[in-house]
This record gives structure tokens, sequence and C-alpha cells, in this order.
């Protein structure tokens, strides 16, 4: 059973050249390796996640973008392998991939971030990366100015098994400003990031702080409220440039809140689509929290119901199994939560109210709401004026057969 | 596949009337209503769930205990029916049952604790419920002071698959201190106790005070240091009797460190029981965190490890993947956490060291550790003196099939 990843079509983004390949680092001769390279005057801005084992290519990125202030040229990725738990050997390694694609593409050797995806705990294969490199850059000037959107979106795949790429737009002063992006991502997926590499890109021209102000505020609500396993991983990152080949925006100036409101939009759409394509998913489920104290404390309600295995469990087996709901919101760590002030609805169905459940509820009605694909979950906690959403998706076999299989 | 709960045999503790029947709350018409009868000077002391959504009985039993001082004549347990989430009527119906036992049994009305476990939300059969107190009083009766210790443990049981029953005894001046103990719980099982209802009880002398003293004591390193699925039930219980029929002992006084001792072993044994028997679990697994710098973040460390889905997982599938436990260690709160202090091995095999997988590890050596039914991880922070014990199970294909089917 699959949730289908319905998304709008790509868009060209002027100033973006991708190209991809297979460098031998997948076990079955699959895309593995996408270079990017950007038009000369790209800003950038990007989080990583929190992990204390984050992955070489983590730290080399964090170095590159504090000496080059954002100005980025190129992006080095690859999946299969994550390059992380590989000690000082992944790291020197990693650079001196950076180095090697610098110098092919004639740009500063700092102006190359490096991702990777996949297995922890492994070498990369270096002389495969390097010889992959060299050729990819030589098919990259062939091919110009082309962007083959859907080979890169595939290439940073790893157990993903829908692509998950789409586009935004606004307007400015009749100038169309473009947003394209892509993210992998289908396991260890929680926020602060989920084992999530993403890529914006943007025509716009917009300085890095400014992008850092508006990738931040975007992931907030998107890639950050989103759990499949409750795991974060060691190679979380997201990418957002700007190309500047198209129209000049500043934060707060004309332009800014549609060129803000599309990214959040877009980044929204990539973490749905997460969601959707998680591993061994038969359910998307939206849980709303409403009436807190604060927006921690309503995403502390969300993340215990996200991922509990035990309301996941029950989801996927199309159980209104309210008491777990409750087990879930109960265990949060919300300070004097009074059970009678809470309400608990199951879509449009009210299922708990004033500690007990609803007069009105029937388990029939529940079922009927459960049954659907996508479900959404309403628990409103009665003392405040806060709120937060968590997406997420239910625990099934094919989770655990995804796991137990998978070597990542 | 089932991990074997062997324990040592239960023994008689003087004081302690049990009687067990079907009262009809089980749909399969099994075993369902456990009373105990405790000699006329027993003291108690318990500790409750955490949960904001804890259970009506929860609820009396601390009203209860508050009321009688830890003077406590009968335990009214039920099987089947949590009896939570079930507002003012779930609590009107079992402060009702306690009145009609204390009646029955001729005690005082605040000397009976109630105690429910099984599907939440949905109120107990209050006749039938009634009924069979009267009936299972009047058994009593006739037996006197027979205890059916197999009988009662089973009655207890929800998903559970074995009986967790057994004893331990000390010597204090030429004395025996028996100590007997039941547990039941295989799923929702976190922290702050377990969907766990476990019942202790010794015949030695010892007051409310002293008692819950040695009891918070034992439960942090035995109920409060499993997980199954990082789910806290509202309904966690654990109660600890001296029905005074045997040896006095203080706190601190002579034979004090022996009670205590074997109290702790006691709970240990129990607690690592449920884990044997949790839900769908292969795999008994043991998480030592040691050279942390608190026994808090030593705790968390070991959590993030033993409830990560995809560590579970892999464990489930026999799999040495060293990667998902950098990743789960990463992840727990650890401010400041250096990569490069942390090593972790498998059974005795060093797998990780230095930021890097241990130069000495292969997977062949690391696969044969996790070959085995029982797997011990070490993980050193490298970085105080504090250590913790955390004890967990695998996620497997029969774990998501009993919770996707059974109602709890």
């Amino acid at each position: 059973m699959v949730l289908p990843v319905k998304l709008a079509a790509p868009r060209e983004v002027e100033g973006v050249q991708l190209v991809t390949c297979a460098a031998g680092i997948k076990a079955d001769s699959s895309p593995d390796l996408v270079i990017a390279k950007l038009a000369e005057n790209t800003q950038c801005a990007a989080v990583f996640t929190k992990n204390s084992f984050c992955a070489a290519p983590v730290t080399i990125c964090r170095e590159q973008l504090l000496d080059n202030g954002g100005a980025v040229r190129a992006l080095l990725i690859n999946s299969g392998n994550a390059n992380a738990g590989t000690g000082k050997p992944g790291y020197q390694m990693a650079r001196g991939h950076c180095d090697a694609l610098a110098e092919a593409l004639a740009v500063p050797s700092n102006s190359v971030l490096p991702f990777s995806t996949g297995v922890i705990g492994q070498l990369l294969p270096d002389q495969a990366m390097r010889e992959a490199i060299g050729q990819a850059v030589e098919q990259m000037d062939v091919k110009a100015q082309v962007a083959d959107w859907q080979a890169a979106a595939s290439g940073i795949m790893t157990t993903d098994t829908q692509l998950k790429l789409t586009s935004r737009t606004c307007q400015v002063q009749q100038e169309t400003i473009t947003i394209t992006g892509m993210v992998k991502g289908s396991g260890m997926i929680q926020p602060n990031m989920a084992t999530l590499l993403s890529f914006i890109f943007t025509d716009a021209a917009i300085s890095a702080g400014d992008l850092d102000s508006a990738l931040c505020e975007a992931v907030e609500h998107s890639f950050n409220a989103i759990t499949i396993d409750s795991d974060t991983s060691t190679n979380d990152s997201c990418v957002l440039m700007a190309t500047a080949c198209g129209k000049s925006i500043k934060r707060d100036g004309e332009g800014w809140s549609e060129f803000t409101q599309a990214l959040a939009e877009l980044l929204l759409d990539l973490a749905k689509a997460v969601v959707k394509d998680a591993e061994g998913a038969s359910k998307f489920i939206s849980v709303s929290v409403q009436g807190g104290r604060s927006i921690e404390e309503c995403k502390e309600v969300g993340y215990a119901v996200a991922n509990s295995p035990l309301v996941k469990t029950a989801m996927f087996a199309s159980d209104a199994n309210v008491g777990r709901l409750l087990m879930a919101i109960g265990k949060a760590n919300v300070v004097d939560l009074d059970p009678t002030q809470v309400r608990v609805s199951l879509g449009d169905v009210l299922a708990f109210e004033s500690a007990g459940i609803a007069s009105s509820y029937t388990d029939e009605k529940g079922m009927k709401v459960l049954a659907a694909e996508e479900i959404d979950l309403l628990i409103e906690l009665g003392r405040g004026d806060a709120d937060a959403m968590i997406y997420t998706s239910d625990l099934s076999h094919d989770y655990v057969s995804i796991n137990a299989d998978y070597r990542s």
C-alpha cells in the first residue's frame, strides 16, 4: 500500500545546472551522485541536524558557510552512504571531494557544500567518487543550462519510493519568482529535521541573512512539524539557495510576504510528501493541538501522540482507539493538565470531553473517520490560545519489514 | 517466538488471602477479578503513573492512602477494563465497588484499594462486578488462609502470555522474611511505571513510611528502568504491603539492608520478566550507559536507544547496525556530547571509538553478538562517573500484529 504523493510539476530555476549519475555507491548501480552548479552570485542559507553525531558533510557545510558567508557555487550530493560515524578519515575524504569538484568547476574551494545520506559507519568509495565527479562535470559542460530535476530528485533517494519535487511561484512587480524544491526522506524522521536532505532553489536575488530568516520560519512549520519514527538523523540538511538571476527582494520589503508565503507552502508540500512516502505508511495523520499555553506544549502533545507506537498501530488498524490517544496526551510533559478541560475529536466526531467519552460518540462514527487514508485528529487542551500541527504516518508491518531488512 | 520467563517459585506470605474469579469483564470468560484480603495490621506504600489521564482507580487509591495513612485491608483488582477515560461515572462506580468489598469483608471503607487494567474509555459492568465481589468473598471465607498465587497472577493479565510471579527471602536474626510479588504488563511500557500493575507482599512488620522509602528506591532501578514502546499507561500502580505477621524491621535498623536488597532483586526480576514477555519480543536488550555526568543523562541516552524504532527493528533483524545506535545516542538531549570520547560496544565487541568504527570491529563479530536472544549494549560517554541501566525488547512484526488487533 502506498499513499500517492501528488505535487505540482517542477519549474526551471535560472542559474541552476544539475547533473546526476551512478558513482557505484549504491550496490544496485542506480544513480547516487548529484551535482548542482549555481550561478555566480548565488546566496545560500541552511539548517542542519541537532544530532550530536552529525555526519562529516554536515560539519563541512557548517565550516564552509562560516567561511564563504553564504556565497555558494556548487552542491555535491551522494546517496547510499551517509559518511557518518566515519571519524577523521570520513571528514578528510569529503573535504577532498569538495576540493576536487571546486577545481573541476573552477569555483572557490570554500563554495562547495557536501551532502550525504544512506548507510552510517562506512567510508565512501574514494576513487569511485572522484572519477564520478570528473565525469559528471564534463557532462555538465556539454548540457550547459539544462537541469534534469527528476533525475536529481531520484538520485538523492534511499528508501524513498516516490519523487518529492515541486515548485511554487509568486509575483513581485509583474515579475515571476520561482521556487523549486526537492527532498529525500522516508524514515529516521523526527523534528530538528528528518533524515532529510532538502534542496530549495529560487531565482530571486536575496541576501544570505534574509534567506536564513525565511528558511528558519518555513522549516519550523514544515520539516520541524513531521515525525515518522521519532528518530533524528545524523545528516539532516535543508538548504535554500537564491541564484540572483531574477528579481531582487529584501526582508520586509516589497514582495517579501509573497515570497515567504510561497516558500512556506512549498516546504509544507514537501514535508507532507515525506510523511506520505514514509516507510510502510498506509495513513497520513494530521494532529492539530489547540488551546495550549504555548506552542511548545502544543508540539509536545502533538509529538507524544504522533510518536506513540500504540496510537500508530491503532491508526494502521483503523481502530478508533480513543483510550490510546488519551494515554499519549497524558504522557506528554504538560504541567497541571486538567483532563476535564480536554476535548478530543476524530475528524468532525467529538470523542472525548468532561474527562469521559462524549455521550454522542459511537465506535461506529469513529471507525468511519479512521477508515480513510487521511485522518485529522483534533486535541483541544482548553488552557490557552497557542496551537500547533504535527504530521505523521501509521506504524505498519511494512515499517518493520523495511527497517529489519535495510541497512541504514 | 517467546522469550521464556524463568522465575523462582512463589512462597506463601502469612496474612495474605487471595481469591480469583471470572466476573465477565473479559469477553472470553477467563478470570478477570482478583481480591486480596490482608491481615489486620497491614501497612502499605504505593507508586502510581504520572500520566495526566490517570484512571479512576488510581485517583481512588491516592485518596484512600491519604485517608488511611497506609492501613490497607484489601485489594480489588480487575483486568479487561482499565476504567480510564470514564469520567465521573467511572469514578463513582469504582468507589461503589470498594465500598461493597469493604462491607462484605467487614473492613473499613477507606482500607480497600482498587486497580484496573485493560481497555480504556469503557465503563465496567457494574452489576456483574458487584455479584462477582460477593461470590468471591464467600469463597474466600471457606478457603480461609489459602492464597492461590498462580491464579491471582493469571487473573491480572491482559496481553501478557506468561505468569510473572516470584519470591525472595532474607534472614533477620535467624528469622526468615518472605517477599512475594506478581506483575502484569507487556505493552504501554515506559518509565514512570509500565502498564503495569504490581503487587508485592511481605510478612515483615514495617511502617508505611519505611515501606515508601524502600519501594521508591527499588522501583527506580526496576520498573522505572524498562521500556517496551515508550508509551506510559493511565493505570500503572506498584503496591508494597507488609502484613506484620512476621519480624519487625525499621529503616536503617537491623535487617533493613537485607530486606531492601531482597526487595530490589525481586522487583528487578519482575521488571525483566515484563520485558521478556513484551508484546512481540524476540530479544531481551540491556542498555548500559556509563561515564555520564549524571544518572539523568545516562537514562536519557539509554531510553533514546531503547525507544528508537530503528534500533529496535535492527535488533529484531539481528543486524549489528552501529549507525543506528550512534543516531539514537546523538539524538538524546546531552549537552556538549563529544563524539570523539564516546565508545560503543556490542557485548564484548568494541564497535565505535574516536568518532569512527573501531579498527578491530567487523560486522561478523557484531552479528554474532546480536544473534543471541539476550543482548548487552554498552555505551560509554566518557565525561563523568554516573551510570544507568535500561532494559528493553525489540520491535517485531508480532508487536504490530498484537497492537493492531487488540483494543487496549
